[in-house]
Parts: C-alpha cells; structure tokens; sequence
C-alpha cells in the first residue's frame, strides 16, 4: 500500500466525461489498495470566464477580490470530482485550500506557501476518503484567502506530497511525459523515463511548459518524487528525480525554446566603475527580469553590452535606460524581437567537453548566424531568429542523436495553473 | 450615522449592469456617512447552473459536496460586487461565510446558525471599508463548510443585523414592498407601509414569497428591525416590526393563497383512542409536514376527517395511511387535487368578531363551496377549488376594503435564496 498524490489539471478535469474517466482512475488506485490524495485545477474555462465576468465591473481589481473570486475554480471542481467518486461506489471529501490546512503568506495573486497542516487529510484518509484538495489556493493565518499564481496546482501537489510524506507525486497532464524536445517541432521528439530535478529546471524555465518551475524547486528541496504522465493514457510517464539514469551516453537530455525573448543593446556606454551595477539595477527596481547578460569587451574606453527581457519588458526596460542616461552616459540604445532562446541541456554536459562546439557548428551548417550566447554548467543556450527556430532544433535533436524512430502522439496545448 | 444591513437577491445582481446599480446604491450610503454591510445571493441562475452541473456526475449527490459547490455561487457575487464598489472609489471587502464568522450546526443543505463572531467585520468596517457576505452559507466549528437551505440569505443578513447591532436591515428585492395580495391577480393591491412580525410571518408561511419565515422568526426573536424594499427604484418600501400600525380601520391587513395544496380525507375511521396520534404520528415520522386538519364529528362509531399536505407529499401520505391500516381500521382513504387555500391574515382579527363570516359570505356570494376551514388568532383559511382564487381573492380584496386606486407595478418572480 502506497500514499499516493495525483494531480489533475484543468484540461483533464474539462468535461463531464473527462471527470469521470479521472474517478475512474483514482477508483483504480483506491481498490488496488492505496490511499490516495487529489489535487485538482479549476475545469477548463472556469478562470477566463471569471477573469471576463470581473473585468466587466473593474478594470482593474482589487488583487484580493480576485483571490476571492478566481478560487472557486477550484472549488468547483473538487466538489464535482467528489460526486464523481461517490458515484462509482467510493468515498471522497473535497477541501478547499484553508480546509486542506494549505497556508501561505499574505500576499494575494502569488502567494508562497509557508506551511501545510494536513491533520484533517490524515482524519479523512483514515476514515477511509480519498481526498480531494483545491489547487492553486491557500490562506493566511489570518484566514484571507490567496492564490499561488501561476503553476501552482503543481506547487499544491508538490507541497501537499512533502507535508504528507507521499510515496509519489502524479502529475497527470495532456502529455505522455518530458520529451527531448517540443513533439509539435520534431516528430521523432523522444519521451524521457527519468530526468534530474535541476535538467527538469532548466527545461521548464525554458519553455517546456510542463511542470511549473516552483513545483520542481519545491520537489527538489522535499525530495518528493516526482512523475509526469497523461491522463488520457496508460503509459508510465517520466520520473523526475535527483539522480537521473543517463540513458546510452545522451549528454544532451532536452533542447528547449523560448519565443518571448528581446534583446536590448546599449553601445558606446562610458566604462566607469559600476556601469552594470547602475543599469541592472534600475531594471531590477523597476520589476523588469533580465535573463542573458553580455558584455563583449571595451573598445576606446566604451564597452557595447546587451540583454534579454521577455516581450511584454522590451519598451519599460528602454525607458528604464534611457532614465539613466545622465548616471551611465552612451551612445545608443537598441532593440530586436523576433528572436528565439534555444537551450540544449543535459547534467553530463560540464564533464563532456564538445558539447557546445557541437551546437555551433549545426547551427553554422544552416547558415544561421547567433546573435548571442549564454551558458550555465548543464544548459547552453543561443539566441536567434525566429523564423529559423524548427530547423535547428531539428538539427540539434539529430547531432545529440536524440532521435527516435516513433512518431509521438501531440495532446493539446497544456493548461499552466 | 447608521450601521446598516443591505440584502441583495440574486436577481438584483444577475448582470453586470444590475451589480453596478446595486454598487452605487451602496456607496449612497457610504458618501451619507453610514457604515454598511451587504448580504448578497448567488447572480440570477447560477445555482440551476451548478446543480445541472452536478446531475451529469451523481444523480444523489453527498450533501456535504453540494454545499461544497453551491457556495461559490455567493463567493462569486460577493467578490464581484466588491471589485464594483471599488471601480467607484470606495473600499469594499469581501466575506465568505466562514470568513464573516457565520457558525452553523453541523448538518449540510439546511444548517440553522448556531453563533456569529463578527471580529472581522467591525475591523473591516473600522477601516473603512463596506463589508460584503456570502449569503446562504456557514461553516461548523471544525471548519465544514454548509449552507442554510431555501432562504438563506434573508437569515443571513437578519442574523447579522442582530449579531452587530444594526439600525435596520434592508432587504432589497423585485418589488417594492410586502403587497396586501400578490399584484399579479389583483392590480389594485395595496402596498403596506407596515406589518408586524406576526402578520408577516403568517404571509410568508402562506405563500407570499418576499421573505422567509425562518428570517422573519429571526427577526422577531431578536427584535431586528426590517424594511422590504425594491432594488430597482427609490421608494419607501414595508418596515416589519413588532408592532405596525393599524391604518384606517384595516382589520385584514392581507390575503395570501398557496397552491401547493393536497387534501387527503379518511372515512370511517374507527373511534377508538388515540386514532388520531397514531395516523399523524405515523405522517410525521416519515417526514410528512401536515397543515390543515378538520374533523367532522362522529357517527355510529365512525369518524371522517381531512387533512392538507403539500402536493409533493401526497402520494407518499397515502401510502402511509394504508401502511397503518391494521392498526387504525377504516373504510376508505381518498385524495383531492387542484386546490387553493387562500388566507386573511390581521393582528387585529382576533378583536373583530365579523371577520370571519365576511369572508364565507363572500365566497357564498361567487357561489363557491368551501372545503376546509382554519383558524388561527390572526388568519382565517379556507381551502377551495384552484380554479376559482382569483375571483375569490378580488372578491376578498373589495370586501375588506384593500383596494387602492393605483395598479401597482408588478416585477419578475421573487428569487428565494
């Protein structure tokens, strides 16, 4: 007998049919003996319609009336799950964050979860419920209602996993798993069995929207075990672990991709002491990520750099620097979108030198020029054109021999809460 | 400056433009130096919409897990309303149940409060922010979350008004105050300024669906005084207290009927003792509410006598009363449908002798036989062919001199929630 937590997102749990073919599925693992505890997203639509019906009334809401009002997703859909259950002869007992004893700091929209009281989860699996726990949401000690923001019914069911001392953490998607890369992209795309927490990271920062990147943190620093799996299927799914298996010498594990990607450069910038420290950290102040940072050298006392920020910074950030211009005197400042960041990344990568020599040259081989470079010591990532993105990732998958000789089946397009 | 309770139905804020309407209503108030708290229902159908929901999974589904479901619908509203109130420039803060500190019994569907600590609510209102509550819902002291049956969000704000010693409570609704008959039948109804608890509770039991009587028993135990009033215009609306005044000679204050009528008769029943516990004992046992019961005498040792019970409840009081034949021999049980009891209802009938034989002298006069009679301190009812009620209650309406010279305005059908 295992304890067992799986996690349901909101495409798994879209339909009447879909609810009951996940209560069948829980049913299974309840007769084969196992306790079982469930952590469902709100079904479908239910947030977007709910987001459309609030901003009707207020374009711009208070943060904690959304928790109020975005939580009864959940709620919704771990009071039907119950009845699914019951309906197929067993016992099941929904709870809401605040009932699964789910608490988190008094932050609304993207609250942490600070600990987990799972006394009445142990009082209803000893009376022999399965248990059904809202995602997404938790509350303060004080009893305000929060949300974790993106990703965290993931983050629910990590968490939820370690506080109870799981055997397993399920996380049931539209996918068959991790793949090497993205199977919209490359047919022969090939499904992981196992992958380390940190290449499951990178990955999953990278683009490969499976597994939100705080669930893996939170899997990592709990030791939970974790395994991606369909729910549509029976397959087994990938393992995400500490140690993951390298399979026939694959160094490279995945390539990932990233459309939401600017550059910004800044040329002809004075080279006085802290001219980095003084940018960054107007971008930082002004709540702007940056992700690759490259300074190409100092020419005539002036040094060129640039940087990446996600689409929706590109203008804020130029504004940001054109602020500063009488603290870091330069010569110009300029941007370019339609790019892409590929990564390739893979744990053996450090100790296996030709790894990036490899990538350069296959990008090379295309005529694609990079127009930047960023490394860290299991991922490698390059930045360039859009439009050319499919055909290199299609020549990395086959020089790393990540290929397979199966077509995969694509699902749709994942559901991120 | 008054402290305030302000109750909105569901159809008061079934659309955008509906909650908007409401949202400034409140913030009149508010800007006229009031504090306010507001009690709100689940918008226009989305209870039906839940409850269809829940079908397609369980045809009986746990209790437990409707509650679970049906109280979003008011989390919705109240979260809704809230980000309403603040797109005006007010602070408005939202409750559930648990949160507004609403305790019930632990019993699902149909909780009675057992207490309300209202600590958040004063610190809300302290802050300045009008405070806005989940109707209908309630949680037990171990966290269960439940919700009061039909009418629940009348209790709730009544209970409120009493837990914080508010000035009034205002229930806002599709008409503009407690009629002397439903305008629908009879367009000269009389709006009342006032109405003792009593007398309303004697309406509302009988079919005049504005408020409910658990709310108006609240109310009265706990001396809270009310106001019926229109959400959608300005007017004056009924004020419910203890005492209401007795306009110009208006014995009957009004004239409620209920179609929700079955009569049951047994003939021949042996008299022997205790006939009559046994045949109600056994009806009551099996959760069979009985309203009117006539027994016409005796003869040779034999007994008739009729009863009413709900329409819903016929076929199964039948079959209760031929289950128990054994014990209580008689000759025949029959039933009657397609009825109508129609009710006088007046503090002031017990002092009037008269009342009574106006109304069979007006029923006489239609030249429509009445078949049962009731009798309580302040209602007389009378049980008749459905068909005729609406010339019966004109008829009664002249008689006791409740017609007005205005047709009143007629609004949709009440929502009872």
């Amino acid at each position: 007998m295992s304890l067992i937590v799986m996690k349901f997102g909101g495409s798994s749990v879209g339909s009447t049919e879909r609810m009951q073919r996940v209560a069948r599925r829980i049913a299974d693992y309840k007769e084969a003996g196992h306790k079982v505890v469930v952590v469902v997203s709100a079904m479908g639509d239910t947030t977007d319609d709910l987001i459309d019906q609030s901003k009707l009334l207020n374009a711009n809401p208070p943060a904690r009336e959304m928790d109020m009002l975005l939580t009864v997703g959940e709620q919704i859909s771990v009071a039907l799950l119950s009845m699914a259950i019951d309906a197929i002869g067993h016992k099941a007992m929904s709870f809401t964050g605040w009932q699964a004893g789910i608490e988190t700091e008094a932050v609304h929209a993207k609250a942490r979860i600070t600990d987990i009281k799972p006394d009445r989860i142990f009082a209803a699996l000893d009376n022999g419920y399965t248990v059904i726990v809202a995602g997404f949401q938790g509350s303060t000690s004080e009893g305000e209602i929060t949300t974790l923001g993106r990703g965290g019914s993931d983050t629910t069911a990590v968490a939820l996993a370690a506080a109870i001392k799981a055997d397993v953490c399920e996380i049931y998607t539209d996918v068959d798993g991790i793949y090497s890369t993205d199977p919209r992209v490359v047919k022969c795309a090939r499904k992981l069995d196992e992958i380390s927490y940190d290449e499951m990271l990178e990955l999953a920062n990278l683009g490969a929207a499976v597994l939100h990147p705080r669930a893996v943190e939170y899997a990592k620093n709990y030791n939970v075990r974790l395994v991606v799996r369909s729910s549509f299927t029976q397959n087994e799914g990938t393992s995400v672990k500490e140690e993951a298996v390298m399979e026939q010498g694959m160094v490279v594990r995945g390539i990932a991709y990233d459309k939401n990607v600017a550059r910004i450069s800044i040329l002809g910038v004075e080279d006085i002491p802290g001219v980095l420290a003084k940018v960054f950290g107007a971008l930082a102040s002004n709540g702007i990520d940056v992700d690759i940072i490259v300074q190409s050298g100092t020419q005539d006392g002036k040094a060129d750099f640039a940087f990446t920020v996600s689409l929706n910074d590109k203008d804020k950030a130029i504004a940001v620097v054109e602020g500063i211009r009488n603290e870091v005197p330069y010569r110009e400042v300029n941007s370019e979108v339609d790019l892409v960041k590929v990564s390739i990344v893979g744990a053996g990568m450090v100790s296996n030198p030709g790894v990036a020599a490899k990538m350069f040259a296959a990008i090379y081989e295309l005529g694609i020029s990079i127009k930047l470079v960023s490394t860290s010591e299991i991922r490698l990532s390059v930045v360039i054109a859009a439009d050319t993105v499919h055909d290199v990732i299609r020549a990395l998958h086959t020089a790393y021999g990540l290929d397979t000789a199966d077509q995969v089946f694509v699902g749709g397009p994942q559901d991120r809460r």
